[in-house]
């Protein structure tokens, strides 16, 4: 694998990544859109980096799953990867065992905010599985737990979200991997979405208090993360040539 | 306004409008996507509808602001219109005075499960409001009720959902216009958000049941004011020649 594409919701997220990497901006081809890219080369790799970019009504870097859906849709157009890279910060469980600066990898993606009961196949499309092969073998080389990426919208957590989020073993609660996940899986791209725990949903304090409080120390953890995920890359793609 | 483009979520919706019509299949640009394309001439406007496409995985209709969010971006790209229209059904309030087959028209256009509380700009930015200019005046000319169109990716109601959705006088819930709106606004081009009631969230027989039910009735008095609109619009492309 060659040419390596990485999303990432948030500046503050992709900041560290762009820096540590040496990637320079590059225009999108749409000059209307958010997005922003970044491109570069790191031991061999191609690697583009795409941000969401900031909203220009409300002045907010632009999070959820519709800047998500258009930035990887332009992301895959422009750059055509051969691998998605999602790496992004999330919230989890306390009491299923997770801790502030934790990261994971991805062994399922879906949404945990599209309730459609109207029938099996409408309610299945809403929860959107995306089940990644490749994940839980770059977990293992890389010593990351596998966790099940939960997207919604919302950053707090009403009831309703906790009973579905509570279904899973091991959540990395967040606002984007199902909607990347949508579109590469159209494109027929693999996707590995790496995550770093910002805040935990069942403590006191408020998710928006906690998420503000470990941003710096989760991206920066993350990135150390994706480092190490791009040298296996690398190593491989040597192998291969 | 010469060029229109329509924007209709599910099959079932835009049936009636595409046969009265008599509009024919064209290929979007990009065939990856599931959306679907149907273009044709009205009393001298020039008229393009899209619909989301059924999912290929799931083989339902792709629902909810994902689908809704590339399907107008598509749209606009290869149509260039001059004024979007998204036609759809909805759930709305009985308590609040409504009633199945009520048809509203989109006086503001909102998020409802988009929470995020970062402070106020990140609120803001969740709930998304778009104002629409236009909505009042033609919801005048065609003797609809104004009601605040409310988007969320759940057919059902959580007591979260119904906290914020009571928050304005008459809702209309569903699930693309505020993805629609947002897309909309980045291209600047204008949006009248037309959509008829399926079901009532407040009665006894859940949301499901009731749009079931009432989907043909509801599509068929959606095209009724539909066409009323075409007719609005089509008198003054006239007058402007």
């Amino acid at each position: 694998m060659q040419r390596i594409t990485m999303i990432v919701a948030m500046k503050q997220e992709a900041a560290p990544i762009i820096k540590h990497l040496n990637l320079s901006e590059v225009k999108m081809q749409d000059p209307v859109l958010t997005c922003q890219a970044f491109q570069g080369n790191y031991k061999g790799l191609d690697i583009s980096l795409v941000v969401n970019g900031t909203d220009r009504e409300y002045n907010v870097e632009s999070v959820g799953t519709q800047p998500a859906t258009i930035t990887t849709l332009e992301a895959i157009r422009q750059f055509t990867p051969d691998l998605l890279i999602n790496a992004g910060t999330c919230g989890a469980f306390k009491d299923k065992g997770s801790a502030i600066g934790d990261v994971y990898m991805g062994e399922k993606i879906r949404y945990f905010d599209r309730r459609i009961p109207l029938g099996e196949d409408y309610f299945a499309y809403g929860d959107g599985s995306y089940e990644s092969a490749l994940a839980l073998d770059y977990a293992n080389r890389l010593g990351l737990k596998g966790a099940v990426v939960c997207t919604g919208n919302s950053l707090d957590m009403s009831p309703t979200d906790e009973a579905i989020l509570r279904e899973e073993p091991l959540v990395a609660k967040e606002m984007e991997a199902a909607a990347i996940a949508a579109v590469a899986k159209m494109y027929k791209t693999p996707l590995l979405a790496v995550k770093s725990v910002t805040d935990l949903v069942d403590e006191e304090c408020t998710t928006a208090e906690q998420f503000l409080a470990n941003l710096a120390k989760a991206s920066e953890l993350l990135q150390q993360h994706v480092f190490k995920l791009l040298d296996v890359l690398s190593s491989e793609a040597k192998l291969a040539c």
